[in-house]
């Protein structure tokens, strides 16, 4: 564990960049006194901001540079026009070269997925990297994954996610043995597609000390907190969140308009508006902001691209605490206790199939 | 159209059987009175029901049968068990010989996904049938599909699905040609699953008289209500359903919990009970019961398997409505309309590829 916590920031990330990047790194700051930050992007905009900051300006210093990957960019021309140079790249090499503890972007995912994967390489037997995230749930919080970074994969590469997303978990919750499931579209051991049937007899046979196989978990099941970590694919796991998420804000909003429909409802909003701050608190978007890419030899977070300060400062904290409890030694413990856990679920799959 | 609409009611189906399906048929014949119903199971345990809704019982006729399909069969089970003696079967068989217009059924759905196929069979040029059901969204209500009756498919089954779905949403919304847009994880052309990338390239160059095909649309897309129709294969559409009902009963939950903290928060809740109700209105799961299969030669509808006789009463409506506007014909229709528009999709699709 380093003395402080070296986070690098791509200034320029996001829809607005510094002046959401800055006050963010600000706020988490606060939160975690013992953190240093090297600030990526164009000097005279940090600078603007960090003159509003003077804790965070003691604490950062700042690396000039005048290219910016786009939020419409191609993962190919990101990676073409920004190599080496942009504040996305310079942030995640940071990382590499051990100058920072982890790199956190806003920047658009595909990019921030393809540089980190270019640059930083995936771990051994990790073919493809993902993302993971905190989700709310009604028993306390969730880790779900992969939200995203890859789509469709086969058994091993579920098990491969079972495994980073259990180290997660156990880093992030403070649990030994952390349960996990997968997602799916019945509990019954026949339903789905077949990769998904094979990880979950691949799980049940490695029956591994450090995860405990629940069995599968429909769409509903994450939120009641059916498992510490739920595994899925990329596509079926971004359908998912942002269903979820959809359906939050629709209901936030329908909320917002039966509240303010009469005069005695206006007055009833009054005299509960602790009890609605107790829900907005548990529900705030800004708070599950902030997904980890797993499966790199290195730290990376990714912070949604339209987030607020108090956002982004969320996505800090997370890259705050992946490296302070060194999630990314957990997860190689995780893949090579035992003589690597993945080979022995490639020979399990053998035995298999 | 026909005269009366006449619905073939599994009563053996669904969690508790007939003190559910007979006292939600009541409900709904309140609601449409041209309505007579077929009920097929115990006669005992239906007749007994029937005794305390004698408007139900004036419009019904009972046809016993001994054989229920069980809630845990597996849909070989099913068949193999209960083929021409269930109650499934025979409400199902009803619409096959034209003694009803639609079946309406609480059961398991492999089963009555299986039963329906084996007897009524697919419409021409669709190979799998699929469940659609009506989501509530902030701009009105939406048609999505297909909710899990099949996992996978290629560009042409995401087709034949929106073509479908554009026919229920047209009967339904009473509108000329809805707004379509196919479930992905982002909105560039670039990205999903090949299948999906060519659906939307087949529905462009298609360019449909009676469909309006708008783009991807992500998970949160659907609540905000962007296409009246939502397109998806059967795994994601399940898992994004499940993940929104899963979330709307998690902020159901959160809000009660919140309110009933403290005596100001309930004296709040009580001023403002008016706006609750409008709330629970909207998001009422109840209302949104009753999926429809298409893709079949006759109307099914699949009701929640645990749910009140309130909910299957919504289940009912939407037989009654599937029926009184004569889906099956619109979807023929649309099938069919300038010589089978699949045909033509199956020549795009060789031409694209």
């Amino acid at each position: 564990m380093p003395q402080k916590v070296r986070i690098a920031l791509d200034a320029m990330g996001g829809d607005v960049g510094a002046s959401v990047v800055v006050p963010g790194a600000a706020i988490s700051l606060t939160r975690h006194p013992d953190t240093e930050f090297l600030l990526f992007g164009d000097s005279k905009l940090i600078e603007a901001e960090l003159a509003r900051h003077p804790a965070l300006k003691a604490a950062s210093r700042v690396i000039h540079t005048d290219v910016a990957v786009g939020m419409d960019d191609k993962p190919s021309q990101a990676l073409r026009r920004g190599r080496k140079t942009s504040s996305m790249w310079l942030a995640i090499d940071a990382v590499k070269h051990g100058e920072a503890d982890v790199a956190v972007s806003a920047g658009n995912t595909g990019a921030l997925m393809a540089m980190a994967r270019f640059n930083l390489r995936t771990l051994p037997g990790i073919d493809r990297p993902a993302i993971a995230a905190v989700w709310p749930t009604l028993r306390g919080d969730s880790v779900v994954l992969d939200l995203g970074a890859s789509i469709g994969g086969d058994a091993h590469h579920l098990v491969a996610l079972a495994l980073m997303g259990s180290a997660m978990a156990s880093v992030l919750f403070n649990i030994e043995r952390p349960t996990v499931g997968l997602l799916n579209i019945g509990v019954e051991e026949m339903k789905g597609h077949e990769e998904i049937r094979e990880a979950a007899e691949l799980l049940r046979a490695m029956n591994l000390p450090q995860l405990n196989y629940v069995g599968f978990v429909e769409g509903d099941g994450i939120g009641k907190g059916l498992a510490d970590v739920i595994v899925t694919e990329g596509f079926s796991g971004n359908i998912a969140l942002k269903a979820a998420e959809g359906t939050a804000r629709q209901m936030s909003e329908l909320l917002r308009n039966a509240m303010s429909r009469t005069w005695l409802s206006r007055l009833g909003y009054l005299l509960a508006r602790g009890a609605f701050q107790v829900l907005r608190n548990k529900m705030d978007p800004n708070k599950s902001n902030g997904g980890v890419l797993l499966g790199l030899k290195g730290l990376v977070v990714k912070s949604h691209g339209g987030i607020s300060a108090e956002g982004f400062a969320y996505a800090v904290d997370v890259g705050y605490e992946m490296a302070h409890y060194d999630l990314l030694t957990k997860i190689n413990q995780m893949l090579n206790r035992d003589g690597s856990a993945l080979a022995s679920a490639q020979t399990a799959q053998e035995a298999v199939s």
